[in-house]
């Protein structure tokens, strides 16, 4: 963990509306800062900006450069209790050197090497794995051990027991999303060893907890009270692609049903809510057909997007990146984003999006639209 | 607005579970800082702390010490335009230099002299006043005139416009609360200039928000939608005190309505749902019987109380403190809090808690009890 | 209670869409009848009409033939266990003899004497009393005493233990409100005899409960859970009477505050919630200045109004009243309804609407508009 | 539809806490029939009872009556606008002749010729259908061409246009459940014709409603807001049928996940909120294994079954059946309940449960336990 030292103080004395930088002016500020006070007259500017102001800035990942880096890892670095978890997190530049993907989210890749486990425990941070790749990882949730394969998202709501475990005789990669930046400042983190070992090397196809749950528009008469997460723990590729595919025909044969034209989308759901899929995550999956170019967008609240398939152009703020299979990007708050699509382009997406509309916090704008 | 210069790394070699620095190892972090990624195993120490472990410390601010450096600011510093109010923050000495009170709070003194005037703005962040002492100011929200007196609580839900001026031929201070720390981590904040003066200069005893709202358990049947934050402008003390006494004397008539013996507390409430006046901020009024010491209380997210009259001892974490009238000190996440009444002891509180429950992050113990 | 025989029935072999009436035909309507089968093409008219047609009719009672009425019950029938109450039920002419005011909706006059008592007991059903005039009686609910006086609106939450007595030397008559019918209709009732005799003859100004609640905006912390019914057992009338006048003042200021010109009304809520005091029933106050008229207003649900003060002009459907103090009048579902001031009026109102909007089922339409 | 006389009055000077009949007491009971009064002394009893005293009565009706029933109307009876749909209710003989089911719930057999159409509509009234054998009609709902078949479930929200049409050479019957008691008594009820021809007679194997949301999780980014009743317009039985097949497998491997051992049990929900499907109606399917008894249960409100496959012995209040494959039978509110299957047990039911929990008057209790 980066510690944080005191900033250097800039005290605006030429900001608008600065009093006059008198000795009894100076005199003043020295007993504010003796008596632990700071002025909002110097400070409102950065603080209080016209609008989203963040530090954070857009910033592309490659996949070609993040696996080579997860191999090495996976080479020299062992995965064991203490450090948990053979991951690497995108650390925005903007940030500070802090391991942040943005001020509120969590990205990261993790690798497992054949045979090898990663031990449980659980944290009050709300988490999913999306598989970008590969497959033979089983996570063990609670004793219930969800396979992993491409295209497979699998939520994992805070303070539930986890552990990983590599099965096959190759090594697999996939994607970590979180709310470790969030929850870290607002001093909401609890976290707990468990054994160091998985509590079953099961390999089922389908978890428990997909066999319960995984039935469109049936609930289990056992559990009937809404809960704040999905207790659904792995949304497969088949329904997600099969999705996205009939709403593409749907709107072929003339129904309204798609973002916009050519641009499908899906978000992943808490069944007992209908709402997003945890309290502080909102999960996503878009598919645009070739040619496609989204109109310009602006949101309150940062995003990350893994581009899972296809080819494609993204804008996001001042930015333009072509971007391919694994490719990794960060959308700061309110900065416009523009996704094309050259080949056809599928794209899993993962934002901060339910906070704000929890706290009545969210906006959004639409070039050429009011909001 | 203070900026925030890259950290120095600690990359923690000796922490648990870490790898041999070797060279090829070192050369593997070397790329990784090259690609902007920050390994989990080195930081998970410091980000996934087994309870909150707040930067934030507990700290103690004098009304002694604040008001005059309010008054000396009221001679040297004008109020307008630009800076916009002559407020102080409190600045939590944990916090690296920022004005911030907490991670997520904002708590300042505000002064204005006669004659005064502080230009309208809005905001997305939410605010209140607490009036410790004093009277004569007026709070023009959207329009409509809002007398601040001794004791009332004024809250002011994000984006709407707000000037205030003093009418009278004395200063007046009192305390604003604000969710800026948090809406500026999280990249939330909306700012909007106004007129520089208020819309009106009208002094009403009550205002229009008040004549419509402040009836018990009656709605306009014109105002029937839920809003996010309360249309009530002013919770006037008479209320909360009588309040607070009906409690102590049901108490004292054998009703069980009191938080514990001797400890009555009311919650100002959005009549529109019941629940906090906004979505990101809590307030309380509390009222210790003298003799009275609270039970150890320990509480995801982080509060700040003033002392509105009496004194009494107050421990929060390790720090112990005498606490008169005016003196304000924080709660960090987590930290044990207990009060303790010498003479009778009123306190009004605000805190992060509605973000918390809003997103299922809460959690509390009382020592000696099951939370 | 009146037993329901069965109606004649009417085989609609002239309405439209109906077969011939073949002796095959008759026949198989005699299989039908045989096997307890009743075809949809007979009866879907009666059950399925384009918009709702009510077998409850508008219609009126005068309070200068109730009143008289219950003095004389007063005289003649005593009050006590397995009678109950001393009170006559508005029996609406289209009801078939059913003590029902609306389809959902029980109204009756409740009388006791001096020094009566009339017996503790509880019920699912939801109630209220409302005072048109007199004083003297406390409802003892749960224990805690509520005095009634006139203005006063009592709401009395299903399945909470309560008993009346006289504790002066007049008697006194008030409007009891009840969803019987509904709850009679659909199988939900419960009902429990308790004491004999009221638990206190305390006789405090406010009851417990109003020193706990009535604080607008304020909230024991000991009661932070929203419930289904309000916990506040008496809206005096000072606050309804003040917050009706501030709403014609604030209109006379050129506030946009009144549902229509010269029209001033609240709704009684439930300060855990801000919804209805009740989950099945509404309660309002509306105030009329002299002259006005107020559109003409269609409601799925049924209302009954009492006259608290003045005199106006009512019209139901095809039916126009001039009413007086204490007369009621019921709206059925969908009639409409328009009131006329001719002094000032002032009308308590209740309704089944909650149980519209809880079950999506609500519409209202005003003449000249769209709803 | 059948006219309701007006019932026998039963005064009952006999009831208990009855004044003495004296020529002065029939006197006043002229004078309240005069103003339409009722007292609630001698209706008491009747009105409020100690728990619910439905008038409906438990009864089944056998599938080997009712198709035969349904089969003659389709030789006997045209189906076309007016009468609307060949369609015979159950009714209760409990109900006076009416064609309810229960007090709030409507249950018929539908039965369309080979080529029949019938037409265009809607109402107010929510609706499902449900198929014990046969397919060949597709329901057009809103223009979208829903195919139905055996083991289907096809709720239909109320106000959206649907006809239906056999596109094959063989009827088919099924079975539909509506809210016409309850919205009839509460004088809810809107209904307007449409075309008398469907809008389409494409026979797709899925409705635009499933393609667009039958993938569980899966929510489209345009369909965000919960919507009071489930957009998805057909449950299939393959869905449902593996759903509880999994829940007795996983039983079986130890997991808790069953309602009573050997009774499956899951209910269909709307995905926008995974609340019930309708806001009147409740629908669920239940599995028993051979030899499973359930436990005895009371709940508050009126349920009706349909067996789907096997046999088993049904207990309801005094009742006790035999049932077999399509046969339906009906639970009044409050009376008891036990299910026992010879052979595997599959039943569909329907009640109004969620009328009362939305309004707060559910109650249920099970033998032996505590509710």
């Amino acid at each position: 963990m980066t510690s944080e030292p005191p900033p250097a103080r800039v005290q605006a004395t030429d900001a608008p509306g600065q009093p006059e930088p008198t000795p009894r002016l100076k005199e003043l500020y020295r007993t504010f800062e003796q008596h632990s006070l700071i002025p909002l007259w110097t400070e409102i500017g950065g603080l209080m900006p016209p609008q989203p102001a963040p530090a954070a800035v857009p910033h592309l990942w490659r996949w070609a450069e993040l696996l080579p880096a997860a191999e090495e890892s996976g080479e020299l670095v062992p995965v064991g209790r203490g450090g948990e978890r053979r991951a690497l997190a995108l650390a925005n530049p903007g940030l500070a050197g802090r391991p942040f993907a943005t001020a509120t989210l969590w990205a990261a890749i993790q690798y497992l090497n054949p045979g090898e486990n990663a031990p449980v425990h659980r944290h009050s941070q709300h988490a999913f794995r999306f598989v970008v790749e590969g497959e033979g990882v089983w996570t063990v949730v609670d004793g219930d051990p969800v396979a992993m394969r491409r295209g497979d998202f699998l939520p994992q709501a805070g303070w539930h027991w986890h552990g990983h475990h590599n099965r096959t005789d190759t090594p697999m990669a996939w994607i970590d999303g979180l709310d470790i930046p969030f929850q870290h400042h607002i001093d909401a983190t609890f976290f707990e060893f468990g054994p160091d070992d998985v509590q079953t090397r099961a390999t089922p196809e389908h978890s428990a907890s997909e066999r319960l749950w995984a039935h469109p528009g049936l609930r289990p008469l056992t559990r009937l009270r809404p809960t704040p997460a999905t207790p659904l723990l792995a949304y497969r590729w088949e329904y997600t692609d099969r999705a996205l595919a009939e709403q593409l025909a749907l709107e072929a044969e003339g129904h309204a049903v798609t973002l916009e034209p050519g641009h499908a989308a899906v978000r992943y759901t808490n069944p007992t809510t209908g709402a997003d899929v945890m309290p502080t995550l909102r999960c996503e999956f878009h598919r645009l057909v070739p040619g496609t170019r989204t109109a310009v967008r602006h949101e309150v609240g940062s995003s990350v997007f893994q581009v899972f398939d296809g080819r494609g152009e993204v804008g996001v703020g001042e930015a333009t990146w072509t971007v391919e299979r694994g490719d990794l990007f960060v959308v700061p708050s309110w900065q416009p984003l523009t996704l094309a699509a050259e080949t056809g382009l599928d794209l899993f997406r993962f934002s901060d999006a339910p906070l704000f509309e929890r706290l009545h916090l969210h906006r959004s704008h639409q070039e050429g639209h009011d909001s």
